[in-house]
């Protein structure tokens, strides 16, 4: 099988989405989930137009990773001055990753139009930049910006700019249709031309603009093409980038070529999902390989062909990927992910334990209610541990009042009374917030922090709010998602109501007994 | 330039989509739409199948259409009977459309293992269907179901199935990759020799589950197809059918081919959201040319050099498709689309006009704040009405008070008290409602209703709320988008607070004002 190397660049490219802002700490567990998947290079930011990257960068490198190279993104040196003296270049050094990706301008129009310099310039800006890397003993990927663009202005320029970068020692060159309006056919051609005229790696970076991302990457590949740089789900600026999630199974499963290894496509939706969720954004359900939606057949022909001979209507089997058939109207969930689960907490238990179907029945009605345990594991965990019996009860709520008034200009406009029980003493308190779900959250804290002083260790990291079936309007159902660390580990819970109060007081209790559970367990 | 005949099936192959289900009153808007765009055909039913299909048949007899033919969707006659006999052919004749689509099967695998028949029967049934319809004088396309995949398995065969047709006397031979797991070379080579092959119109038919759809149809056409068939957005059962929202600018704006008559070019975004809005699934803002974000720029680099020059980053100019340039977070946003705004309250205000200045000013700070207007125009509008001195306050709060109980199983467990002024008189009521926002929204126009009847008319249709910054976790800023109509119109508006109450409480308000001073300006 011939290697394809994947260069993962959801972190750079994929944040540039609307709508998508990565924390540090979002970074670091996508890195993981990375790793874990096998792809090759996972291009984690721009040092040099973001400085709390440096922050990420300074936390990746105790990070041991088995199987990918961390790597930085910036630019060429600027126009007219020395690499050494370049403030992104320098950036760029202190992330201090084993490789790093230099983009440079490859469009003779950009040269003249944007940067406002001279075509001999722009070479020696890239070969300048290139050399200091290697000198530094970098592993560098030249990004050749708006190759595709600028090959068909000017392709003898165009090829300078990579001739630039090969003599100056790259070790991948990256073919970039930057602005996304590449046509496939196009893209087979430039890139076989390249591929014969440059000894060095290939590679492809695409966008999606004309709804072709994943072909151009398919048929770079098809011409020689040896990396493909793409982000998880398509995240990108505008349209997107090639989606990684797609392009992935389409040459392993499909071409027979090896991109990551084989036992790991089982967990392509997995991550795909996990992706959406730490993001923030609706994961894409009719998404290749990887949406909800993408093996679902309709009742009448098609269905009934299917369960005839699933080939009928399907192009590949969808538990190669992780995903699952799907008969619309039908409940059939993934049991041997569940069953998954269930044996990290407890490994004497099989698919044809009683306590199996009891958690499927389980996770079948709250789903039914719109929970949606992808991302929020730490709640499933504690209905798997309550099914199991390895779950214990840490306090009781007797009572809580919530009381909101009008805007106001003072800061604290919500009050939460609270009271609980926790064997036999009551306690009650109360505090004030921002809004009510702050304002509860405080005194519960304050409630428990007397009987369990471990929850001082944690803090709540994310809160997130979607709105389900948002057509009933003010009473629609609403689902909250909230992410909580005590340094050592990281959690999500979820809770699910047509008050935003109630779903967020329920993950907020799962978020606290993950806590103190895990404590208990430490202790013991 | 050269004519690709763009053939429609949204409703029809759209409505196997997962959640997709058109009225025979959706259906005949949509043709309305269809037609105007320009498109060719419209396959807008399987009678045979769905036999509420035939009251819309029967309507749209009566519609007079300018550009479009409406084609009706079935079946080759079962085996071993006759034509005349099988009740799907009785059905596609009493559509009574002056065209048909006859699907039958090209993959002897199908043949054997899902017909159950002889290869010989099956291609009797293609004869026999497509020479029934001949004889009754309609005109006939021929999709053959499966035909990469038949062709790849079996080419002799394959290739038979269509020469039925073509002896029948099909006017189209329509290559459907129905499992939509063909690559973008193997559907150029294979088109190319079927193209090569048979003197009839070659038509393409793919769906997108290696996420290549629009690729495939683009290079069937280079390699000779006239005709292709997708649907608006892609909709269409698991990821989706090719999608002619992205087909038809690529071959028209980008290879030069006639699609759509030029001038309807503009109307494309605006009928891709009608579709979407009719479907009643959220709109895809990625989707290539008609997604709002599709022209989005984040700050930075992209942003300066789209502002020096668009073709920059831009692989068309979007206002070719009826779509909009957006620099997202940058303030330098588009002061004409602010001013166009402006213009329709007030047309004799320029752009050096002080209110211009003011209103752009204001659009900054809320912006700043965490407010964005892009879908939550009428938020904006009334912003502008009161820098225009076009605005009218219907009331003053005096007071509100929500208090939030503890979950319970009784369903109310939110009550709010309201206190508002109207000029003189104060009103006093309260209500309870599914959390604190259902409460004090209740309350609201409970409150109001005796001062203005006409708020009767308008319900909130849509609740939607993103967290921003989520990482202040439960004193995070929460952005509340509320979609209101009154059945002539729908308008959407907007708050944003730390305290979710608050947020929902300023997007209620602009909404029920926005109804109010609608409702008065008819009156006057």
């Amino acid at each position: 099988m011939k290697k394809v190397i994947i260069y993962d660049s959801t972190l750079r490219d994929g944040a540039q989405a609307q709508g998508i802002s990565f924390s540090v700490e979002d970074k670091i567990r996508l890195v993981k989930k990375l790793d874990k998947l096998g792809v090759d290079y996972i291009e984690a930011g721009n040092p040099g137009s973001n400085p709390k990257d440096l922050e990420f960068f300074e936390r990746i490198k105790n990070t041991s990773l088995k199987n990918a190279k961390v790597i930085a993104f910036g630019s060429t040196r600027r126009v007219n001055i020395s690499v050494e003296e370049d403030a992104n270049v320098k950036s760029l050094l202190k992330a201090d990753t084993p490789a790093v990706a230099i983009f440079g301008k490859s469009w003779d129009f950009h040269v003249t139009e944007i940067l406002k310099t001279t075509l001999d310039e722009n070479l020696k800006m890239i070969y300048d930049t290139v050399s200091f890397f290697k000198s530094r003993n970098k592993e560098v990927v030249f990004d050749a910006e708006h190759f595709f663009d600028g090959y068909k202005a000017n392709p003898e320029y165009a090829i300078k700019t990579l001739k630039a970068a090969c003599d100056a020692g790259a070790d991948c060159i990256c073919l970039c249709d930057t602005n996304g309006g590449s046509f496939p056919n196009e893209v087979f051609e430039i890139t076989q031309r390249v591929v014969n005229e440059f000894k060095v790696d290939i590679g492809i970076h695409c966008h999606n603009d004309t709804g072709m991302a994943v072909a151009n990457s398919i048929m770079a590949v098809q011409a020689g093409a040896k990396q493909v740089q793409g982000t998880l789900n398509g995240f990108g600026e505008r349209s997107g980038n090639a989606n990684l999630c797609t392009i992935i199974p389409n040459l392993q499963l499909k071409l027979g070529y090896s991109c990551i290894p084989g036992e790991n496509m089982k967990n392509l939706t997995a991550i795909a999902r996990y992706a959406s969720e730490v993001a923030n954004v609706l994961h894409d359900e009719r998404a290749p390989y990887v949406g909800k939606n993408s093996f679902a057949h309709k009742a009448g022909m098609h269905a009934d062909a299917v369960h005839k001979n699933t080939t009928a209507y399907e192009h590949i089997d969808p538990e190669l990927v992780g995903n699952q058939r799907v008969f619309l109207m039908s409940e059939v969930a993934g049991r041997s992910a569940v069953l998954n689960m269930i044996n990290q907490i407890d490994n004497t238990i099989t698919k044809d334990s009683p306590e199996t179907k009891l958690i499927i029945e389980k996770l079948k009605e709250m789903e039914y209610k719109g929970y949606q345990y992808e991302g929020a594991e730490s709640s499933f965990e504690l209905i798997i541990r309550k099914i199991l019996g390895k779950y214990k009860s840490f306090f009781e709520l007797c009572e809580f009042k919530v009381v909101v008034n009008e805007p106001s200009v003072t800061t604290a406009n919500s009050s939460a009374m609270i009271k609980i029980k926790v064997g036999d003493q009551e306690e009650i308190t109360a505090d004030e917030g921002d809004g009510p779900v702050n304002a509860l959250d405080k005194a519960l804290r304050k409630a428990l922090v007397k009987f369990y002083p471990e929850i001082m260790e944690m803090k709540l990291t994310d809160y997130k709010v979607r709105v389900l079936d948002s057509k009933a309007a003010t009473a629609s159902k609403v689902r909250v998602l909230i992410e909580s660390t005590d340094s050592e580990e990281v959690w999500t819970t979820i809770g699910v109501s047509t008050d935003i109060i109630e779903a967020s007081w329920y993950a907020l209790v799962d978020s606290i007994e993950y806590k103190l559970l895990k404590h208990r367990e430490l202790q013991e």
